[in-house]
């Protein structure tokens, strides 16, 4: 990318990637009405692209705001914004690698969250999960009587804290939070966590489970994070969510 | 609200809301063919307004009547009633906060009604679930050979009894029924005591569950009945019903 | 009824209602592409209706032939018929009162089938399966070495005694066929048959349940069958089938 | 099938039914963005036809190619494949029989795959599942740190191997694969091998299973694999996916 309009090109990708990413998570039911996706300002990465408050089943082009890594708006008179937005802020401020940010409450992780079951890979596209799924506990960070939202960066500070280097953070009695290289990666992820959450409660009502080992983990991984793997699915729910 | 003009678009709104309602329960799956919502009437707090006995998913402004607190309909010559009205009825009459109220069967509930688990909140978003979720039991009003319906008066004020101050109460062996301060509120609450109830029962398959503290379920059921929160998924339900 | 024009009409709601019964029962995924749904000649109680062989989801008002209680088509050249029409015929010989019969293999009721779980009232909409839905054991009145299937006047037999006067029998291995006294009716009986299955699987993970009296079984039957409820659900499954 | 011309007709019948199959296993959920399905060479017993590498969903005839039983594709420029279209190549190679390969992640199947819990027929239209599904551990034959995908002729192999003369096999922590004497059988096996798996999980959470004898098994598979019933829901489903 060498010259301008390269550079713009590639900024518009990332727009409409983040616009469809906002109606495949609703149709995929990982969000219903709650629930946002972030992608980090291709052209500056001191800050990121995210939809002003409103349900992420109808965001458009115009909904998308440029935020800070202090989680504040850029220049959005009149707009509202999402409370939770300082998940998204420091996330982007400790993690360097991360280009996405989905916050979801997709129904199948929250057992997770509210249980010491700990989340693990059951099957290869599931194997970004890796050995350990971490689980932040609000109450550890603000004590025992919050509304469970990361209403501020310093709370956004310890949840990333929390997830340190993982791809995902559980939040209990919450949600849970998933990042990735780019938009389509974060969703993939967000995506396979709810399947992941699922099938391993069926498997562990059936018996013992035997679940992935990490070398199978970590090399499922790479290969279901490949461009020509990746793109397969998300030029599929891509096309769904214009339709 | 000071002239004749602001109260007519306010009563004007309520009975989109309450239309939109129906429909938007239907396509949340809180109600089948069966189940009713209402909404106090906003010029007359002694009366409210329901649909003729009709299923929810097909109502329409012209299917709206007004109601007195004693459960009757108001110059409603030739409509069939439903024959639960009294439970709106007995809970305008005992409950001057309350301004809407959804009665439903809705599936994941009904466990809860006919055994001794009680309903908890397990997460931010049904924090309005509170402390206590009680459960009527029509044996106790009425003995063993009713066909479980609140048909009258006396056992809708009965049914009101058993609600107190909560903002739900399941009915054992037939449904639950929610209410609010708000059409919104009301339907936001009957679709997350659902969405709660399902995922408690999934989570009480893996393990002990950590529940939300009574005071982490009182500040985040006000944070979502914030009208910030509430609007944005209430308006993706509208617009949705519509379509 | 007194004339030949009334009792033409008649005949025709009769069939128009046998059509969208299909459509309705593929659409409340009772039946997927297999199961069958008949009703008692409106002229002539010794003949029923029902599609040729075709799936539910697809019959229109050109497939519907007219049977003999000994299971065969009158005047079908050339037409493929059900293998199992005689779960039909030899309901309609040995109960008179039933007017319409559906046969489905709907999901949550086959593991009542196969297992010792009696299935029982969890709510009054389901309170028509009374104290005792029966199981048919086909190995019983067949041996072991049978595809399942009612192939034959003799096994509808068998099966319908197993019936006896209740309103659905579970067939073992196999799916389940509910009976009614009009084709609303048993259509009815069937959808909630499979929401009973569901919820009283979900309600006895959770701890042991308290199930329907027999006194309220049978008063919530009579409420639920009632033309005014009846209707109220039959009319809208039947608009949104035509949709 | 004696003239060139008829000929033709039956390699276009395959090529149709081929590209239907993809989309009825999307709309079905056997298939997500992942899976594949492919026919033998309707001409050429040593060849057969599936798509590049595209998700099902969106299939169309042109992506369809045709590949050698080293799994390689024919004169296919440019085209991505599949990474794991060894599955095909190789049970092509040693089961004369299979006509049609389905391969899929469909979520009820992966629990039996990673516990002890044996699939076994719960319904006659699952009858085809037998006395044994056997399970592929990719372990045994290629160590603990593979990405779990069959990337090679050697590792299609050592499943078709495990695959046996089964109609289905389980891949531990991946999927299954399933085989039919037509495109329509096959694909008929992949969606009812989820359903008995979903069924049976249900069944054993409420108790001992009183599972298909063999038999029972045996009679019931040759039943629904008859023209007259498989040709019932081919259709229905067909239809479908071209709507």
């Amino acid at each position: 990318m060498s010259t301008a309009n390269d550079l713009l090109a590639s900024a518009q990708a990332v727009v409409e990637d983040l616009v469809a990413a906002n109606r495949i998570l609703y149709r995929q039911k990982v969000v219903d009405g709650f629930g946002h996706v972030s992608a980090r300002h291709p052209l500056d990465p001191e800050r990121f692209l995210m939809s002003q408050s409103k349900a992420p089943g109808s965001v458009e082009r115009s909904d998308i705001l440029v935020y800070g890594l202090d989680g504040e708006a850029i220049e959005a008179p009149g707009r509202r914004l999402y409370l939770e937005r300082y998940i998204h802020s420091a996330i982007y401020a400790a993690r360097p690698d991360v280009m996405a940010v989905v916050h979801s409450h997709s129904p199948a992780v929250i057992p997770f969250g509210v249980t010491d079951v700990p989340l693990r890979p059951v099957m290869h596209v599931c194997g970004f999960l890796g050995e350990h799924v971490p689980v932040f506990e609000i109450r550890a960070a603000a004590g025992p009587a919050t509304d469970l939202l990361i209403r501020s960066q310093a709370l956004g500070i310890a949840m990333a804290r929390a997830l340190g280097t993982a791809p995902v953070v559980l939040m209990r009695g919450h949600g849970s939070t998933a990042v990735g290289t780019s938009v389509a990666h974060a969703v993939y992820r967000a995506v396979y966590t709810e399947v992941n959450a699922r099938l391993q409660a069926d498997a562990m009502r059936l018996g013992p489970v035997n679940f992935l080992t990490p070398d199978e983990a970590l090399a499922a991984a790479e290969t279901n994070a490949a461009p020509n793997v990746l793109t397969r699915i998300w030029d599929l729910w891509k096309s769904e969510a214009q339709s």
